[in-house]
């Protein structure tokens, strides 16, 4: 496992910080995401071998945030 | 049918209007619920003979948001 810290802009609240957990948490390869609103991050534990940061930001940007 | 304008304070984005809007239209005697977040109101159209102002504030509040 990985850690990576993701800057994420656009997350103003409690549900903003939960689309984006729930939407990287979904999928395969990622054990752990969780967004702090204060510093606009999103730290992820993610099995490389199965997941890159490109699908995760992707993901991120799905649900209408910018990931950088 | 009675049109209301509630102001709300606390709603910083579209998950947070979701929430109001689905939570108020969730109660009986309630035809109409929209968040303006520019403005903090939430527009109801409410059968008052079923339901007063007093529940659908109570009901923004368990949203986690202040009714004024």
């Amino acid at each position: 496992m990985e850690k990576h810290i993701i800057t994420v802009e656009g997350m103003s609240c409690g549900h903003c910080k939960n689309a984006v957990e729930k939407a990287v948490l979904a999928l395969s390869g990622v054990a752990a995401a969780e967004v702090n609103l204060a510093a606009k991050t999103l730290t992820i534990e993610i099995d490389e071998a199965k997941i890159g940061l490109t699908q995760i930001k992707e993901t991120i940007e799905e649900q209408g945030f910018t990931a950088l």
